[in-house]
Formats: structure tokens, sequence, C-alpha cells
């Protein structure tokens, strides 16, 4: 008997097939293929085919020259405009704004062929590093209420360039899907005084059934109500809302948990596809008790199935104990 | 310049491109390959390969024999049970109950080779009225709160059997983005006393530039903000909340609707995956003011950038006026 489940933040429900449950060989996979040996504007030598950077980690050059172990730079065919007004208005009954926001590009090393899962634990340090002073940057920005971390790896999961990168949206608006999740924890935070985040932390460590690993500062697991098969979080212990906020012992070790996470989603899975977001809360907000930011993986297991969409409704052939239970088990040797 | 729009039911906001808007050819397509001669559980014949019909339109035979029309069959391989109690519970703080639902197949006609597009009007409508008959069938059961029908049509928009057919999902839940929309509208009515669906089509007759095409029973458009590129919705000008009430008259002319619609996507996208779904009230509701029913048809065009799942934010690439004007224009000589 399959299972219907209810996320306890957005209150979605989710159909956990409990019978004929996928193992990760059942998927049909297509790895992401190594990195081609072609022209890429994010190598070093090629800094002038990008827009001016704003951000480098160096070890020698000077600004848009090689010698740089992270660089961030405004994407070439943002989907936002930086300048101008918002120009709010109305169209009859419809609402629109000037579409002004910042778009970057996070490249993550001068290796076109490293990827994330590859990189030393220092590598993705500095990557953290870049993310949070980015983000600490555009936030004095005030026509900037939310800005969005996110990585798209391999085709699939809807990258277009192969060089590692992760990449940042910065936007007037908070989508709707985070407008949702900060909404109902402020209401479960209303009802009980806690966060509801720390509530499942506390339940998922005592139960162990979806644990995937913990540190002292992090706790990575499968969620209750997953979407999708192999779907990922990685939690602060101590409550923070803002990912920004996070001082330098915090991403140190989120470099380890991340690395490890995504090699072990790397070896179970075969290379897939992924995407990762991280959900922090709206970066004009003082710092929120009811709202606790994370990370959220997700591989690109299944055709979409474009219905959900539609529907918010989700079908997942993976129950989280044993997508959980994979990862946890996997050595990584 | 880009222009952010929001969606004034769902509230949603999307980045509509505008300045590097794409056309029906800057796409990546992958046109459906026409269906291949392969064993089809769904074909005249193999009527003991699906589990026993609940629903045949049949100018000869038995049941489950060959010589129907459309036919309706249970899912081999059901994602939720129809036996059985809900057995709703706790588990800590979160909530869960068993899988009861209904999943059933709509083969929508013998021909293995003949999709939606090619076929006459006249089947389509024989469709539309077995999609009728199941739902209202299947509401008698008071375990069922919303009955879901869609189609998955191409491997890129989730389908597995070439075989045309539709699927219907009934569920003890209400689906997340069902709810919200039904909630908004109803917050919408409580302001205006008016439905909002009504006003939508008001405003797009009156200025035209998102209309695809109209009947005197529908009314054909583009969404002012829609999530994907070439999203088209059908909306029957007549306001009524349940789809399952609509009459013959009706029914005959949303076949020659879906039908025309289909082919003009067929045409401008050269045979492009998609996905339908029509969005009706909650079957246990009486009838409702304030919620309309329709049909969303979403080509599947791009590739997924995963992070709209995690945080609800569409970039589109193509403006609806666009859209529409090349579906508008596209003659079907």
């Amino acid at each position: 008997m399959p299972e219907l489940r209810k996320d306890p933040i957005t209150g979605r429900w989710v159909i956990i097939a409990t019978d004929r449950a996928k193992r990760p060989t059942d998927f049909i996979r297509q790895p992401v293929p190594p990195p081609a040996a072609v022209f890429c504007p994010f190598d070093p030598g090629n800094e002038r085919k990008t827009p001016p950077e704003v951000l480098a980690f160096r070890n020698s050059g000077g600004r848009d020259e090689p010698g740089w172990r992270v660089r961030v730079v405004p994407n070439k065919f943002p989907v936002l405009g930086i300048e101008g007004e918002l120009n709010r208005q109305g169209e009859g009954m419809y609402d629109k704004m000037n579409g002004i926001g910042a778009h970057e590009i996070i490249i993550e090393g001068p290796d076109h062929a490293k990827t994330m899962v590859e990189m030393p634990e220092k590598q993705i340090e500095e990557v953290l590093w870049a993310f949070r002073e980015r983000v600490n940057d555009l936030k004095k920005d005030q026509r900037f209420r939310y800005i969005l971390l996110f990585k798209n790896h391999g085709e699939a999961a809807g990258a277009s360039l192969e060089h590692p990168h992760s990449q940042l949206i910065a936007l007037p608006v908070i989508p709707k899907r985070v407008k949702e999740e900060v909404d109902a924890a402020r209401l479960f935070y209303d009802l009980k005084e806690r966060c509801i985040f720390c509530d499942i932390i506390r339940q998922e460590t005592a139960s162990g059934v979806r644990m995937v690993t913990e540190t002292d500062r992090f706790t990575v697991l499968a969620p209750y109500a997953p979407r999708f098969p192999f779907e990922t979080w990685i939690l602060p212990k101590q409550h923070e809302s803002h990912f920004e906020n996070a001082g330098a012992a915090t991403l140190e070790n989120l470099a380890w948990v991340l690395r490890t996470t995504l090699r072990k989603i790397d070896k179970v899975l075969e290379r897939p596809a992924f995407n990762y977001i991280i959900h922090s809360a709206p970066v004009q907000e003082g710092t929120l008790p009811h709202y606790h930011w994370h990370v959220e993986i997700i591989p690109k297991l299944t055709k979409v199935a474009g219905f959900e969409w539609g529907t918010g409704f989700y079908i997942n052939p993976t129950p989280p104990e044993e997508s959980a239970k994979f990862l946890r088990e996997a050595g990584l040797g």
C-alpha cells in the first residue's frame, strides 16, 4: 500500500510508493559525461569573454586576469537587468514591474574538468565564502528582497555550460515557494513558540531512519515527504535564519558536509545530474526566530511528469527511509 | 528590459524575457517520434493484458473484447490502491494516511498511431464523455476529494506508453496547487463578488493580444504570467466550477476547441511533447461561484531548470503576446 505523506512545512501531500520502491539501480541513469575539451569562457585566459568580475579570490594576477581560485562575474545573458527603476504598474487587473535584479555566476575553480564532487574541501569552502560575500554585498541594495543561490549540474538539471559553477539571482520580489515556506514556518512558531526546522532536526535525530550523516554543526537527512527520489537536505543544527550570517567555522564545516553528501549521491546514483538550492530568509528581514536556512539537493533521476507542475502533486517512487539508508551506508573509501 | 509579471490567481511572479524572446524555431526541438510497431497492451486484441475495463464505448464485442472506440481501465501499476481505509495517523510531528485512490487510463482509440492531433473531432468528444462519466462515477465515493484528469504526450512530457491515452487519478486529499488556486479565487470573490476567471476572460477578450481563438462557448488564450513558453489555457465562457457538469453541447464544442488548439501547437512547435491538465473544483464541493474549470496545455520545450521546483520561481523566454500571435495565425489548411 503506497503512503500519502504531508510535508510538515508547506502542507504538500506526496505519494510515496512503498511497495514498488525504486532502488538506485532502477532509475534510467544518464550519468553526467566528463567535461569535453571545448572553448570555455570560464577557463583561465578567457577572462575577457565574460563581463568584468565582481569578486575573485586569487593567487596572482590582477582583475580579469588568470591566477584566480574562485571568480564571480555577472551573467553575460542575465535574466534580469541591474540598472533602472522597478516602475511598478498595473495593466487592467494585472500587476507588473521592470525586471530589475542581479544574475551572477560563481565560477568554482579554474579547472574545467573538476566538479564539486572532485574538488578539495578548501576550494568548496572558498565557493561558500564567495556566496556569502556576494549576498552581503547585494543585500545593501534595498530593491532586492530575495537572493537565490543555486547550482544546476548536468544538462538534465538545466546546466548549459560544463565548467563548474553556481548561480546567484537577486530579485525585487519574494518567490512564491519561499514565501510559502517562510509564512508556514511563522504560523508554526506562532502556535508552538518553536522553529519547525529545529523540531524536524530533533525528531529525525531521535528516530534516525532518515538520517544520512551529521557533524557537530550540521544534520543531513532525507525529508519525511520528499517530492523527488533521493532529495536530501542539509540543515545547520544551530538555529539561524540567514545563510549569509554563517561564521567561518560553520562555512568550513559546511564545505565538508556538502562535499561528503555530494560524493555519496555521486557514488550511489552514479554521477547523476542534480540541483542544489540554498533556502534562506528574505535578505531585508532581520533575524527570524521561525525560519531556518538550509540546503536542498535534488538529484535529477525521474522523467518529468509535467502534470506535477500543474497540480503541485508529486509521486515519489523511493521512500526517504531507503534513500537515506543507501546514502548513509555509502562508503567513500 | 525583462518584465516581472504576477499571476493574478496564485500571486506567483514570473520573469518574462521580453528582449531576447524565443521564437518557436529557437527551441531545441525534439519532435515526438511517430509511434513504433511494438507490442502494446492498449491495442485491440490485447484487452486481457490490462485490468478489466471499467467503461467502454463500443461498436461491437463484449466486455474486454475488441470493438471499442474508447476504453477505460485501471492502471496496471497504480500509484494508489483502491481498496482499504484511509487510516489517517500521526508519526511524531508528521501526518500520513494510506495511499487510497483510483488511477485509471483512458485509452483514446483503438489506433495505436493516431494521436489526439490526428483524431476526428467525434472521437475526442467521446474521450471527453469518458472523462465526464468516470468523474461522476468516482465522486460517489466519499473518500475521494479531488480527481485529476491529465495527459502526458511524448516521453519528454512523462509518457511511458505511446498509445494515445489520458489518465485519471482520484485522491483523498486536495493537491496543494489546486487548493491554492481555489482559495485564491475565493478570496478574489469575497473582495469583488466576481469570479476572477470570468474577469480574465473579459479583459483578454477586450484586449485581444493574448487571445488564440474563441467559439461561442470557449476562450483560448495565453495567460498573462505563464510559467512556460506557449502555455495555453482553454476556458468555458459560461461560469461553471466543475468540468463534470459540462453538458452535451459544451463537450461537443470543447472537442473542436481542444483539437484545434492542439493542432495549432503541433504545427507551430513541430510535434512537441506536451501535457494538458483539467483544472476543476474539488469533487465533493457543490457548485462554486468563485471557481471556474479550465484546461491548461503546457508544451514541453525548455530544459528543466530544476531550481524552479525548489523556488517556485519561473523564467519564461517567450512573452505570451508572442506565443498567442503564433498560435492565432497558424493556419490549419
